[in-house]
């Protein structure tokens, strides 16, 4: 089974080129592995379909996610790497939709049409004993953002934080821990359903920039500090999100899935 | 740069097959790094030497250190697949002299004869309010083991337990908590000096393994169960320690060192 690693902002992703057999949830575990396999926040397996190629994303618990904004930037890297598109604009399909991705040719950061956000209901975030109120919104999948979680270099984030009502997000909620830097400048901490604790999520610093542009009344850029590195988001006047960053091409090569798959999960 | 990446009892390694260029930290550090780079334990270089070949060993911190019991089962099953050896009895080169291996042609478990151990300082270990005393045994590098740890689920080694007196081990110290399971068996988590708490240590486990013989007062075969699988130990009437394990080769490929040494480091 041919592979690629490579990771947007530090959040990490095998790319399956060709891989056509079923991607069940042990297999996308025990590739994901960081010991026993290869080591990765997700896998993208690369589908082609009519003239653009489908992102097939899975978490690294072997869910499937609507889309991943980092993963969609190494997914479109790839893409061009593998001289199966060419650089500049294209599509990609993702589950929920087609997204415009701009790759330039000279390897910089990557422009991801993230389409437009809607609003979610609003929940209380509880970790540990500290509580804060959070706005809901959605970049395709739901999103919980405390605006001012500041200092949140203090805050343990392994273990999930708790959200008041439960029942607002039955099916779990990505959680963003917004601390202010400056004009048009924040730095955040995210906690992913499914994951864990990621050093970026894509769609968790849209939601992130979007939230607090909303709370200030106007539509602008942000750069936005992650553990991983530095992405910007621009909420642009026709509605859309752009995000812009990074997407690196670590390695590529062969793994024995039959190996991976036997020793555990 | 062509790489391997294998495990033994989940300490996992990248074996660089024919790097020769300068292995600094900062690339043995950029390419362990779990989510810029490859990820992994350690660094295995292939060397060869004479007839035969050297272990160049890494630290996934870019230190250098005299022997991995795990590291060189994933070592040798490298050579075997790699067609360098053929199967069955070799010797491999470290930093602390030849070892001899045997590698089953049927890539079933791999032993390694580890040498005599010799004993080293007692000193104290303190986990948080807990405190043991611990005895000292040098598998070529230094080891404090702790022959009663239970239950060792509970123990916090997400920092570094501290060494009284600190004198007694300068430049740092493996350390072994033992759980005794039954006759001839027992389970243990390791903190390896200059990594943290990994899910295997070989000769951590050996280590451990020899000091409960040791004050039992019998030489003879211990099962020894790690976070990450099942090694079995032997202490021979001849001194020497063997140490027996499985050894897995997950994937291959090339990484561009020139990508990921500059993402950081």
């Amino acid at each position: 089974m041919r592979f690629c690693k490579g990771h947007g902002t530090e959040n990490d992703f095998i790319v399956l080129p060709d891989y056509e057999g079923e991607l069940d949830a042990p297999l996308v575990r025990a590739l994901c592995d960081r010991h026993a396999g290869i080591g990765a926040d997700g896998v993208l397996r690369v589908v082609p379909r009519d003239a653009h190629y489908f992102m097939d994303y899975y978490n690294a618990d072997g869910s499937t996610a609507e889309i991943c904004g980092n993963g969609i930037r190494v997914f479109a890297r790839y893409l061009v790497a593998a001289e199966l598109c060419p650089p500049g604009e294209m599509y990609i399909d993702t589950r929920s939709g087609a997204r415009r991705v701009i790759v330039p040719a000279d390897g910089g950061d990557i422009t991801v049409d993230m389409g437009p956000p809607s609003r979610l209901d609003d929940a209380e975030v509880c970790i540990g004993t500290s509580s804060w109120k959070a706005v809901g919104w959605s970049m395709a999948n739901p999103h919980l953002v405390v605006l001012d979680a500041a200092p949140i270099d203090a805050l343990d984030l392994s273990f999930p934080p708790v959200v008041d009502p439960a029942a607002a997000y039955p099916d779990g909620v990505n959680i963003e821990l917004v601390e202010p830097v400056g004009s048009g400048h924040l730095r955040m901490r995210v906690h992913e359903r499914g994951v864990g604790e990621t050093r970026s999520c894509g769609s968790g610093v849209c939601a992130a920039a979007i939230a607090v542009m909303d709370a200030v009344g106007e539509r602008s850029t942000y750069i936005v500090d992650v553990p991983g590195g530095r992405l910007a988001v621009t909420w642009r006047e026709d509605g859309d999100v752009h995000l812009i960053g990074p997407a690196v091409l670590v390695a590529a090569g062969e793994v024995d899935p039959s190996v991976i798959h036997s020793y555990r999960h």
